[in-house]
């Protein structure tokens, strides 16, 4: 599929089901990397003003000793609300067995485990190398399928950071990257994706990196997380886009980066994502307007921190089509929400 | 041809010839939409600093009366300046015949013409119907014909403004582009582009108009044109590049955007689009550190003018390679220009 498959002109009024999934990951990786806290009914408010626009996965906390990330020590009662928000996929990141255990306990749906291909960023990240990082894949693998007994078994993702270049080590080798990838599919991952942590990907490299990931995993090749660090973020989106990737990462408002690799920043804006996408004609079932609204809850808990996009400061096209009008604002008889 | 096919770790390190030739607009359409007016001396200075960055096309004026454009005043002597540089194509923009006559008196090797597709954009700009402007390419295509007798022949291109879209009339009709496209270059022009104004452009839009751009004029099909407003400036470029687009307009520091058409803003930042290139293992023949460096030049001109870009501020990545040295760092012993 290329980027002129889909064709805004050709797209019915009605609802089209999303053909990607924005991952939004603000309440996570930006919450994390920012000085101050927000108040947990302020996330809570943020999370269900995301949901509202359609967002249908967020990473809503970091299981995380409250002593390295106190901006996290909330999170198990903000998965807790989360997992009550109808047809939410709550995701949590966890760095190891404990983590996972308490992120299963408050009742996550998914977990995401960080598994760096760069040792040097793995050891300052997690004090682990990559290949400890995959049997502690393996043990929570292991540990949901123990606990699946009572439920649904949760989701299991390894997202590879550092997959195209570290800010410590500089290159990293493509090969490593994907033999990393697959020991941890191979280790109990439901899905693999590939993360730029530092914003050194370019559109060429995302390619080749995402078709040879899908040639190996197949169903099992998971997201695309990318950063705006040098401006290519959503270029890189394309890409990967392209190359077969459904489901990106993307934060509010740029919120975020990595506070363990050193000049990591910016995450792609996810309302310049979803643009970019619904102005193609590629559904994403998130609504734009309601997204934008989303900011003040950003904002309002996080006051002075600056939040960033470019089509939040530009507004839509006059006469901006959507890809579809996602489900809930379907009823509005004056249509208001397919011309914002 | 594809984002995959060049690969950066197969690129030699001797010299590539340039794959794609980045237009430097900045000098005009940057300098023309601030409010301050960079001194001539100043304005030699930095197109000095860019032609040395390895730039070999930059648009340097706009031959419009000084009163409209007072930024503009010394377009001639700018112009008589550029043509001493080795190697660089200088190009003016001219709005009508009687700016061509002054552009090609001063020297220039050629001449863009503004060609609007939305008909309320062309009155506000240049006060003619977009059937006017193809008249007004005829009659200059007739005046360079008829002075070529004395020397080379300059270049005449067109450039289709608001090609993607336009703040005042919304949607653009895609057909109307073509075919005022095709009646450019029957009118004479050498090349016609296209021009996302106002930075409403998305990535399916822009491979299939170029695609079709191209399918209708062939060797004709000129330069991609892409605002940043949005944040899709460089995803629009990449786009284009895989739709076959082999020349791109940017601007140093995002500088410019179009007064006339309210709320564009943000011409792709050439810092940026040569990274993305250049990482891709796309030779641009642009060296990105000279290229970071001719930035003081274009400060010292306008002081206190907000420049940007995301590559420069983040910095380039560790251990970077460009596609291929340029020529002129070559010799260096040290090999210093490939890893800064």
């Amino acid at each position: 599929m290329t980027a002129s498959d889909p064709d805004p002109d050709s797209a019915p009024s009605s609802t089209l089901a999303p053909a990607v999934l924005i991952s939004e990951v603000g309440p996570r990786d930006g919450l994390q990397s920012v000085a101050a806290t927000m108040p947990t009914a302020a996330k809570q408010g943020w999370i269900a003003a995301l949901h509202a626009a359609g967002l249908r996965e967020i990473e809503v906390a970091s299981f995380v000793p409250a002593r390295l990330l106190p901006q996290m020590a909330d999170a198990a009662e903000v998965v807790r609300h989360a997992v009550a928000l109808p047809g939410l996929r709550v995701m949590a990141l966890v760095p190891n067995l404990r983590g996972a255990q308490a992120a299963l306990a408050a009742g996550a749906h998914k977990l995401t485990m960080p598994v760096s291909a760069s040792e040097a960023h793995s050891l300052a990240n997690v004090r682990k190398t990559p290949m400890a990082m995959v049997d502690e894949v393996r043990a929570i693998d292991a540990l949901r399928r123990g606990l699946a007994g009572s439920g649904p078994m949760a989701g299991l993702e390894a997202g590879i950071s550092t997959a195209f270049g570290c800010t410590l080590q500089g290159r990293v080798d493509e090969d490593a990257v994907i033999r990393l990838a697959v020991a941890c599919a191979e280790a109990g991952a439901d899905e693999v994706g590939l993360s730029d942590t530092v914003g050194y990907a370019n559109p060429a490299q995302v390619r080749r990196l995402f078709t040879r990931l899908r040639s190996e995993l197949g169903d099992k090749a998971g997201a695309a997380h990318m950063h705006n660090t040098r401006g290519l973020g959503l270029a890189n989106c394309l890409a990967a886009y392209e190359a077969g990737v459904r489901t990106f990462d993307a934060s509010q408002g740029g919120l975020g980066g990595c506070p363990y690799a050193p000049g990591a920043s910016g995450n792609v804006v996810t309302e310049d994502l979803v643009f970019m996408f619904e102005a193609m004609g590629v559904a994403t079932g998130v609504d734009l307007a309601r997204l934008l609204a989303a900011r003040e809850a950003l904002r309002a808990g996080l006051p002075g921190e600056p939040i960033y996009g470019m089509t939040p400061e530009a507004g839509l096209p006059k006469g901006f089509a959507p890809a579809a009008a996602p489900a809930h604002s379907r009823d509005t008889s004056t249509g208001e929400m397919r011309n914002v």
